[in-house]
């Protein structure tokens, strides 16, 4: 964790660049030889995050066309570090010198200054939102990892503001990734009254993993559920992390909140419920992983505040621009993002927990 | 994470050791020389953790004189690794053998087999709340090293079941912990009632950090908070994390989040309000770091309750012996031991922030 | 280390890129803020390195323009990771289909064939000599940061073949870095004789790092001497490793070997001789660091060799084009780049060795 | 590697104790489940390198029974954490404190100083060649899980001194580990010489590790002759490392230094010389892992030295009691345990090259 870009044990990724840099990108070291790869597997994923798809998103072309600059040969990846690149096209289009000397209220200004003595200020230079870019296209590879292996994450909003979805509709398709039509409206009505204010609004996006085998994640401090907090937890404006029942367990009982094991219809075992949300003492337990997060309003809002400048004196501040009235459909596909990331280190990181695995793994090169 | 006994980049503790194996403990590598240590500085630290303080506690007597076999000489740690033994006393007082084969519901006996293909099925082994006891005596020497700089976390109970404190009263003293006369007593008539029925009971934690100066932490993965929640979600029991408002943020709006910065009395800058939690951007911001945690209830319950066997077939299970119906009071010490951990780890990684602490250093010595 | 491309714990590199892939680069993070950096720093760096310099290196045109595309902001780090790229310019043009089936002796393209069950053979992949230009350019920025604080590395040709260097003449510029004027005559024509017969030679470096402070290493596995044989014995054709009088060592006796403590000019303490290399127990002593490597000769040679294909079918190999007949002049820079590597690394993490350097950070802050 | 007492990136081990505190011993965390083990297969490893076995070791009675406090059940691995202690029995039995004050040369004394402002001056503290039990210890597990797969390190004495082994006879068992009892005979001489002066010799240890299949080990950082050159650099008195024909292939030329690669009996692929040391581009080969190290003369020597004070005042030395006049004999078991744990890292880290692997791993589980 030291200093920071750098995330995962054995699929470990670093990411690099600001905001308004030339350019920002990944560097994914430990991704395994032999799986197909693309700029083609990695494109929908960031469409996803892109801005500009709703009217609830900010019009920044992000028109991010990640290359690819090492670590495949002829389409597949050769176990070298697979470096993938997004230059910034717009980075020179604004004035940010009105924000160079003030810090923006809920933002990352002041404390990257008290940090580092120095910040790049344009966009919130490495604070930026746009960071996340990065972590959806090594978030893409893990997920193709994954989904050779019938594991795949899919997360979506559960609720904006007091607006929450009462039902999952898997086709139920809209730009808020809300999977219930009639919160979808509300939550639009919700929103579009927010930003005539110049106002913003926070929500939660809940993610559910299937398919992911009894027995990843580690003992103690290394506990899979410890790891998605941390994976989600890192995502600025999340503020709040839960697996399964999560905080509504603290009001529940010891009965209740058990998972009764039974047999499986296939001669195995499975739990009879799910308020561990598929993790038991920090390993995965065969069940849907689920959980959730907060995510703090948008910071940038148009409206006043008051702040001040970096020698303490009060000013008012009115951010300009478009800003995004709600980041949370976003957030959406970096949550997804963390959740490969964590899943796919986890899976490998198995490889070594038992001396047979050596054997069946020499035995076959 | 790999493997995941081991917590911290700088300030890295190993644990080991299992509920009923001959011992457990820690190795610290990474406290730096020069700072007063004994035993008698873990022993209050290990005697809020320990059972049998209360009557809602077990009963066992882990009477843990923790030893220090290393690091410190004459008084003084020397920067090399403090290792911290706890010998198990009673490890064979209790005869296991009817849950070798068989899966409590809510214990990690499943998930473990699963993993490993074997596990020390006494008293859970490396997945009891046993281990925790490394952790706290560790956070003790982190403890000890944060308050040299004016730094001190203190945790208490906020919640049992439905039970919430309406105030902090800091003179009321009582055995869950729970900071407000009226409230600890309904939430012992409630643990009470619970375990009248054999049934057991969860909460939340919530832990507040004072005198942390603004500038620790990292962007991007390193995030403090995000350091935060892998720490204490790794806490066996423990379903969500949350910061500052935590999930409440997803109901406000931009305007109401947002804190404002202002002049502080010292000529400095404050914020008006803590909504964040002490943390921007990932990064500390002076404020009270203000962080609060779920936990679930006990799972060994003396109720019947559906499980299988190894081989899948049913069986019903009640457990015996005596269990602590809530486990919220004893958590308070490990909630605080981690996050004292992780503050240690982000001052000290804090030191290379700036080229220019490194002149001051070199021509310090 | 896993995964094997990044290197530091603190000045942390991440390199990436193939040969004949469309770039190579790596990402520093960890370099502390503050220190003024641009391309014109890398450039003479990396100019050092560079093929074609003379008549003894190969004539590849790697004109080497790196772009730094994050963490600096205007001439100044900024803390966050700097991302450096370096466009592999003439990528396509040659035809390497002649070895994609066959196995060169002395080169790794067996090695990552069992290894990866895939390898990229263009110019050796991953394994190319090449890599080495993204440690020189992250060499070159902690170079930048050392000469800050007065500490400066120096490596040069010690020998070539059986020619050593009998005296270090500073003034001596020549393509083989080697600073004996009569010493570089004997070996060019030493390098002269075997390249008509297309043949190859090795040699050794030394490195001398001069005002190191006392007090950089750990104990333990952490070694300063350690980690710089890591360093240096992960560049590509490096076969051996000493410090000081290294291999010498061996045939000395104590009181010879041992390098007596007297009083210096300044009032400090140093050593009289130092057959210790600067480094005792594995901290640096305040003298001279030295150290120096063994260079294999080239493997890539033109002469008829025995080889295999995959399928283990013999095949003759004559390798086309041009190679450096030597490369012990090119690795100069990289081990040079190495050992600033090590030694920027190690210059932070002794910032956290004393609990009275928080405090002088903390009140500067 | 910061802190430096840890070592491994999946099978890790941290070791910790001084020379003269109440104990030492390592965790390692990551030795995969379902390994016999018992204290009995850490016995013999142990009685190789502790002192008093022959005429020309130390005679402190260092009976170190190893005792393993965790992460094994029933005498199989579970796959937590294995905590080793050796309990420091002699530990009050001299008085050190002639040596509290002043730098012993060739000793770490004086850089412990300067590093930490303070030290465990009793018998070296940290920096004693007492530290290497617990690597010895940690090498055992290694070694066991490595004979599984017909993996075996074996290290001997190349050469004390001036005198060198001229054969290698497996049945030579002798106090130096010398396999040429010629050459053991005249190493006794010169080492009864030395001692009778008060003096010191040091000498090469040679280790060949067979077995190792092709393929382990990573590319740039992470090669397999960096690591083990790491590992063995890291024991104290080691100042040189090399492998293959190390040196010598400075000297070589291109031709004859190149292995042919030619078909093997069984069909597969072999190499028709070892020039290499069995390491390709930082690979293994598939043939036998050969290298050396250089051992300093033992830097305790009865002899008058120089040297100063803390306060940089000259004084005489002379060092009492009886020590090694060699290190040589004890250092073999310890380059052995080093080499072990490498050769494990890589071996477990060798799982996740390749994404076919997972599936077979899955599919088992």
């Amino acid at each position: 964790m030291a200093a920071g870009s750098t995330f995962g044990e054995i699929f470990k990724v670093t990411t690099f660049g600001e905001s308004h840099g030339r350019a920002l990108g990944c560097v994914i070291d430990g991704c395994p030889a032999g799986l197909p790869l693309s700029e083609a597997d990695l494109i929908p994923f960031m469409a996803r995050r892109k801005p500009g798809q709703s009217e609830y998103t900010t019009a920044r072309n992000e028109d991010d066309a990640p290359e690819i600059l090492s670590g495949v040969f002829e389409g597949i990846t050769t176990g070298t570090p697979i470096s993938i690149l997004i230059r910034n096209k717009d980075q020179h289009s604004k004035d940010y010198s009105d924000i160079a000397d003030i810090f923006r209220p809920g933002h990352a200004d002041y404390t990257f200054e008290k940090k580092f003595g120095i910040r790049d200020y344009r966009g919130g230079g490495r604070s930026s939102g746009r960071e996340t870019a990065a972590r959806v296209a090594a978030g893409a590879v893990a997920s193709k990892l994954l989904n050779g292996y019938g594991i795949k994450a899919c997360a979506y909003t559960k609720s904006i503001g007091p607006v929450n979805i009462s039902r999952y509709d898997e086709n139920e398709m809209n730009s808020l990734y809300m999977p219930d039509h009639a919160a979808y409206e509300k939550a639009s009505e919700y929103i579009k009254r927010l930003r005539s204010e110049g106002n913003s609004a926070g929500g939660i996006i809940e993610c559910v993993i299937k398919g992911v085998p009894a027995g990843l994640g580690d003992p103690v401090f290394g506990k899979l559920d410890a790891r998605l907090a941390l994976a989600v937890m890192s995502i600025g404006a999340v503020k709040g992390f839960e697996v399964g029942d999560g905080f509504e367990a603290a009001l529940s009982t010891g009965i209740d909140n058990n998972d009764a094991f039974i047999p499986a219809p296939d001669g195995g075992i499975m739990k009879a419920t799910n308020h561990s949300g598929g993790i038991l003492g920090g390993i995965s337990d065969g069940s849907d992983i689920i959980f959730r997060c907060a995510v703090k309003p948008t910071a940038s809002i148009s409206m006043l505040q008051q702040t001040v400048d970096k020698s303490g004196r009060p000013e008012d501040i009115m951010i300009k621009g478009r800003h995004d009235p709600v980041i949370v459909p976003r957030a959406v596909a970096v949550v997804e993002a963390m959740a490969d990331l964590v899943i796919a280190d986890a899976l490998l990181a198995s490889l070594h927990d038992r001396s047979g695995n050596i054997k069946s793994i020499i035995s076959e090169v």
